[in-house]
C-alpha cells in the first residue's frame, strides 16, 4: 500500500488563499520565522537535511482550521500542525515542506466545570497552566510531562505525552474524556464528550491521542480532573547499585500495597551532570549509583506520615543507602527541579551525543536491560547515562561519546540499534512518550511486523486519503 | 461508502472444511446448539426476525481462528466471534448467518506476573476468576462488570465493558496492556504488550476495546493489576427524593477529596423490585426514593474508618436519611447482591418492556434526565426503573407497562426516542457500556454525525476489506 506524497508546492496564489483564511497577520512568509517555527527540540545536526515549511499559519479558531483543511485537499499541499515545539521526536518538523500551522494562538481554557470535574480548553494552552487552573480549584489535572512548564496541552495529546505521573494516572490519552476534531478533509466532528464512559461506535478519542497529528487537527479538549489529594510526600531513596534499586520496585509496590504517583529513576551520571548544570548538590552525590524518586499522595497528614515511613521502611530492607523525605515545598521543589533538568544537563554537557532514546520495556526487564547497556557501551567505548520513568519501564538512554572521534555518527549509531535489538528481546519497544515523529520512522519496522505497519498505513488513509496531514510522521510507507 | 453484504452460504463443502481446521469436535451444525449460541441476553422479542448461524465452531487456538479467517475471506462467510453471551446489545448475535464462533475453550489464565503486575489470559475466561486469581496474590483486578461471574474477559475487551468500578479505575479498556489478535485477514499480531506505555505507531489496543469484535478476535489479553486495598467499605445511602441523591455526588468527591471506587444508584422501585426478587429487605424499604452505594477502599483499618465517618457526614449534610455502613463480607455481600441482581429483578416483575437502556449523560445533568423521564413517562402512561453508575452518569433505564396494551411496542418505542432526544440534549450518548451491537444500530446517527459515521466505516473496511467479521454490529451503512 502506499500513499500519494507528491506535493504541490505554496505560491504567491495560495499564499494569497491563505491570507483569505487567516487574515495577513495569521500568514507568514517570513525566512526567520520560517526556521523558528520548522523545528522542534530534537537538535538540528540529527537531520540529513533541514525540513522548512513555505509558509506559517496561525490559527485562531476551528472555522479556519477547517476551510484549511478542505484547501489542502483541493490543492494537495501538505500542513504541518504544531504546538509549542517541544516535542522531541520531529512530529511538528514539516517533512513535505507546506503550511507549518500553529495552534498557539488557541490558548484558551474555556471551562473548569466543578460538577463534572472536567476542564475543556484550546490546544495551546501551556499544560501547566491547566495543572494551576485545576489547583487553584482543589482539583488535579494529572498529566505531568516534565516539560509541562512549556509544552501545549495540544501537542500532550498529539503524542500521548506521559511524565511522572503515568504509573498511577496514565499517559495524557488517559485524561481525555472528550476532542473536537477537524478531520482531514475539514469537516468539524467530536470525538467523545463531557461523558465519563462512551461505547458509541469506535473509540477515536484514544485513536487520535499519540497519533501525532496526522489523523486530525484537535481543536478543543475536555479533561478529566480529579480531587486534589491535601498533602503530597516526594522520597529521595539513594541506593549503592543500579540492580539494588531495581529490584525495590515491585517490592515497593506489592509490599507497599499503594501505587505511588511517581516512580523515578536516576542514575549516578545523570544526577552529577545535573548538579554540576543546577549548581547544586544532593544527597550521596557521586557516591551512589541509582536513586528513585518516590511520590505518595493522601489527605490526612498523619496517614501520610505512616505510609511513607513503612515505604521507607521497605526501601530500607531492599538495600537502599538512606531515605529522605520531602515533606515540605522547598525541598520537593529542589528534588522536582533536579528531575526535570536532567535531560538540559546531559544536552549541556554530553559533548558529543546522537542516541536520545524512550525506550520502553516490561519493568521487570530493566535490570537486564541496564546490564546489557553497560555490556556494550564498554564494548564500543561510549558512555550513557540513563533516567526517566522507572514504574514505566520508561527509560531514557543517551548515548554519547567524549570527543569527536571519526566516524562518530555510525558508532552510534551501531550502538543504538544494538540497544534496539536487546530492547525487542525483552519485549520492549521503540518509544514511550517521546512519538515516532520523523526521528524513529526509520525504525518503526524494527518493532512492528508488517500486517501492523499496513493496518497504520490503511487507517491514515481511511481518515486521510490525500495525505495531506502531516504526512511522513508515524507511518511507515 | 459501501460495504459488501452478500455472503456466500454455508455447504456441506464448508463443513467439511470447518472440520479440518477445528477437529469434528469442533464444529456443530446441530439445530438446538445453533439456536443457543445464536442470542445473547437481549430478549429474543426484541429481534423481529431470529438471527441463526449455520454453524458453530469452538476454537482451541490461535492457529485455528487464523485459518478460519483466512477461508472466511476466500469464501465470503461472515464470522460472528462470542464470548459467554451475556451482551446486552446482541454483539454475538449472527446478523449475517455463516459462522458462530465460540471462544470458551480457550479459558486459561496463562500467566499473573507479580513483577510487573499484570495477567495475561485467553478469551474465554471467565471474568470473576481473573479477578479471583489476582485477588489470591494481593493484588487487584479492577473490572467489575455486574455480569463478571459469568461473562468472558474477551467480551469484557469487545464491548469495553464498564462495571462499579469505573469512576476510579476506569472501563475495560483502562486495563489492557496488550492483545494478541487475528486480523480479519487471518495474520496474527500483538497491539501493545507487557509495557505500561507504548507510543510506537497508533493506539489499536484501545480501538480494539469496545469494537465489538469487527475488527479483529482478540486470543490473549495482558492485564494491568494494581495492589489490593487491605480493606473495603461500602456505604448504603437512602435519600428522601432522587434529586437530593445526586446533588450529593460531586460534593462527595470535591469535600470528601476521594473518588471512591464506585457511585452506584438505585431508584425506589429497583430496590422494591429487586427486595422482591431476593424475597429479602433493605434499609428504608419502600421509603427512601433512591439510594446511592459508595465504596472506599484503604490499608488500614483506622484510617478508612475516619475516610467513612467524614464522608458519611457529607452525606447527611447532603440531605441522607442515614448512612449504612457495610465493613464486613456479610453486609457486603447482601448490599452487592442486591446490586448484581437488579437487572434479573426488573426482567422478571416488569411484565411487558422492551427500551433497556444503557445511556450515559455529564454526571451533572443526571437530575435534569430523571426529571424529564418522570414528566415524559407520566405523559405517555408508561412506567420506568433506573439504577446505574451514576459516577459515570451512566444510567439503566427500562421502560416498560404493567400490561400488554394495543401498540405496546410503538408506544414503548415512542418513549424510547423522546428519551434518546433528551439524552443528546444533555451532552450525553446512546450506550455506555452495553455496545451498539445489532440491538442499538439503527440508533446510531441519532447520535453521530455523518462525518464520524463515514470514518467508522472507512476504518471497518482499513481492518476488514471484504466486512467478513462480525458484519451488522457498530457500523451504521
Amino acid at each position: 500500500m502506499k500513499a500519494n506524497f507528491s506535493f504541490s508546492p505554496v505560491t504567491e496564489e495560495t499564499i494569497k488563499d491563505l491570507i483569505g483564511i487567516f487574515g495577513a497577520s495569521g500568514v507568514s512568509a517570513d525566512e526567520e520565522k520560517i526556521a523558528a517555527y520548522s523545528k522542534d527540540e530534537v537538535a538540528l545536526h540529527l537531520w540529513e537535511k533541514r525540513y522548512d515549511a513555505e509558509v506559517v499559519c496561525f490559527a485562531e479558531n476551528v472555522e479556519q482550521i477547517s476551510r484549511l483543511m478542505k484547501y489542502a485537499n483541493e490543492h494537495r499541499i501538505p500542513i504541518t500542525p504544531r504546538g509549542a515545539g517541544t516535542g522531541l521526536s520531529g512530529g511538528a518538523v514539516p517533512a513535505y515542506k507546506g503550511v507549518e500551522l500553529s495552534l498557539e494562538r488557541m490558548n484558551r481554557i474555556l471551562e473548569l466545570d466543578m460538577e463534572n470535574l472536567t476542564i475543556t480548553t484550546e490546544p495551546g494552552v501551556v499544560t501547566s497552566e491547566i495543572n494551576k487552573a485545576a489547583a487553584d480549584k482543589g482539583l488535579l489535572y494529572a498529566g505531568d510531562p516534565c516539560s509541562g512548564d512549556a509544552s501545549f496541552i495540544g501537542g500532550n495529546v498529539a503524542e500521548n505525552a506521559g511524565g511522572n505521573k503515568v504509573i498511577k494516572y496514565g499517559a495524557t490519552g488517559s485524561h481525555i474524556l472528550g476532542l473536537e476534531v477537524v478531520l482531514p478533509d475539514g469537516s468539524v466532528t467530536w470525538f467523545g464528550g463531557k461523558r465519563r464512559k462512551d461505547v458509541t461506535g469506535y473509540d477515536f478519542v484514544h485513536l487520535m491521542a499519540g497519533s501525532e497529528g496526522t489523523l486530525g487537527i484537535v481543536t478543543k479538549i475536555i479533561l478529566r480532573l480529579l480531587p486534589l489529594s491535601a498533602f503530597t510526600v516526594d522520597l529521595l531513596v539513594p541506593f549503592p547499585d543500579v540492580q539494588t534499586a531495581l529490584a525495590a520496585v515491585p517490592r515497593v509496590m506489592t509490599e507497599g500495597k499503594v501505587i505511588p504517583s511517581s516512580i523515578e529513576f536516576i542514575d549516578r551520571k545523570s544526577m552529577v551532570l545535573t548538579e554540576k548544570y543546577l549548581h547544586t548538590s544532593y544527597p550521596y552525590s557521586g557516591q551512589a549509583e541509582a536513586y528513585l524518586i518516590l511520590q505518595y499522595e493522601g489527605n490526612e497528614r498523619e496517614h501520610l506520615a505512616d505510609e511513607t515511613e513503612r515505604i521507607g521502611d521497605i526501601c530500607i530492607r531492599c538495600g537502599a543507602l538512606e531515605v529522605y523525605v520531602a515533606d515540605n515545598r522547598t525541598t520537593r521543589d529542589k528534588l522536582w527541579k533536579g528531575r526535570k533538568s536532567i535531560a538540559e544537563a546531559v544536552w549541556a554537557f554530553a559533548p558529543i551525543q546522537l542516541a536520545n532514546e524512550d525506550i520502553v520495556v516490561p519493568t521487570s526487564e530493566v535490570p537486564k536491560l541496564m546490564a546489557e547497556l553497560d555490556r556494550m557501551c564498554d564494548e564500543r567505548g561510549v558512555e550513557y547515562v540513563a533516567f526517566g520513568h522507572l514504574g514505566d519501564g520508561n527509560m531514557h538512554v543517551t548515548i554519547y561519546l567524549q570527543r569527536e572521534d571519526a566516524g562518530w555518527h555510525e558508532i552510534i549509531e551501531g550502538a543504538r540499534l544494538e540497544l534496539y535489538s536487546a530492547v525487542k528481546e525483552l519485549g520492549g519497544t521503540l518509544t514511550g512518550e517521546h512519538g515516532v515523529g520523523l526521528k524513529r520512522l526509520g525504525y518503526v519496522p524494527e518493532f512492528l511486523d508488517e500486517a501492523q505497519i499496513d493496518l497504520i498505513r490503511r487507517v491514515k488513509l481511511a481518515f486521510d486519503p490525500n495525505n495531506v496531514l502531516n504526512p511522513g510522521k508515524i507511518v511507515p510507507w
